[in-house]
């Protein structure tokens, strides 16, 4: 079974809404946060990444809110790399308080040529960094 | 066929990151924003609705991101309720500037009581005032 | 007697916090929404100016809240240039709902060359257009 | 002299506008995260004092923009309570990375009533656990 990558933060006030809850849009910055820990992780993060010239796009994204996150709770994002492409990748990602899922959902990144702005290949660094979170390996796309 | 709800604004530079463009999370602000006006068209506006005792919470929310959009850019939204169950709603997004999609996605919202946190039934008035905006009508939660 | 600029638009829900009033940090955003719009009206816009090379940062920046600001309430704000400088400038602004001033502040910015981040002088196309914006008119940087 | 209080997070990737650097309404936004841990350290929280019935508004604010704080950076932000009078209060914070300073600004919190909106007296425990982090007593206002 692949190690899930977690990373761990305390909600903040300006991310709460009227209703005093985490706003639906922060979710996807939560997530956004988590893959930049695990980029830091796994191959030496994002900046290396970009110095190298390769960026990254989101393509899809999905969240699926189960239970409201409130102000100053300490959330926990767990992260699994759940599908590599040739030029994208799909994570999932989990988000807790007190051992309960609050939110669950997954982004779908495609890699390109930062000059560009054209779609390339997975670099090999990031591809074996992240290999030990990958929980099901695939071909294609 | 159902006519569309549209609602056009600016980007605003704060809404985009270091890549220079609309950063993915704020995507689902900006559908927040047009259910809000679309609310304020078909039958009054969220505040006459909570003032009813109603709120609404975000249960499932999905984007696809196609082009990006840059500062400046104006967009145009336009909003459809995709389906109306006893108390839960979708509605679906697509995100244009110069006519080009840009992004689509849809939300899956969850009707409650305001005060018992409890889900509850679309009320008659939120019903009737969305039916000319929806696209397939079904039953069930 | 300068003509002060005016934006106008209304209150998103994101941008209200816990108590249900718009967040002190969003003021500061709702400035650079409307200096943005001066810069259009002024002299053809902020991606004019950084086509031509130049770009500024905010230096300094002071906010005094009046009274709050809620969810879907009208904004109007309104802008004028306090003072010009060789290299900076000031613009000053204030925040009405309702007619009733519920915000004031002042925004300090430098100009640069975008490619060496060193101070620049302020173009001369910046500076014509936006004289009838000006208050007081001074020299130094 | 007066302890300084601190707390310490790296800069994310939404925090940064299209010059990729920190975009200067966040500062504000850090400046309430800094309060808030200053709030949990001294006296219990925020939490703590809304349910005692108390809350508190920015009535001021005020930023000071040295040097740009770029993605991924780690920040220190230390505060120090500046002034504690009968219903009002200011903090001031310095902003730094690798040891530089590079924004500094103050805040002033108005005390007020939870219900009623209505200026109140400084709570006595907020009073006595923030006496460490004062600078310099003053009584009025």
């Amino acid at each position: 079974m692949a190690p899930r990558f977690s990373h761990e933060f305390r909600v903040r006030y300006a991310e709460c809404d009227a209703q005093g809850c985490v706003f639906n849009a922060q979710y996807l910055a939560y997530f956004d946060l988590a893959i930049t820990e695990l980029w830091r992780e796994a191959f030496g993060g994002y900046g290396w990444m970009t110095a190298e010239g390769v960026d990254m796009m989101v393509a899809e994204a999905s969240v699926r809110y189960r239970a409201p996150v409130r102000f100053d709770e300490w959330i926990e994002i767990s992260v699994a790399v759940e599908r590599m492409g040739e030029t994208s990748m799909t994570t999932a990602y989990t988000v807790r308080c007190d051992d309960q899922p609050r939110a669950e959902g997954w982004l779908r990144h495609v890699f390109i040529d930062r000059e560009r702005f054209t779609k390339q290949e997975i670099p090999p660094a990031v591809r074996k960094g992240l290999k030990p979170y990958l929980e099901v390996e695939e071909a294609s796309a």
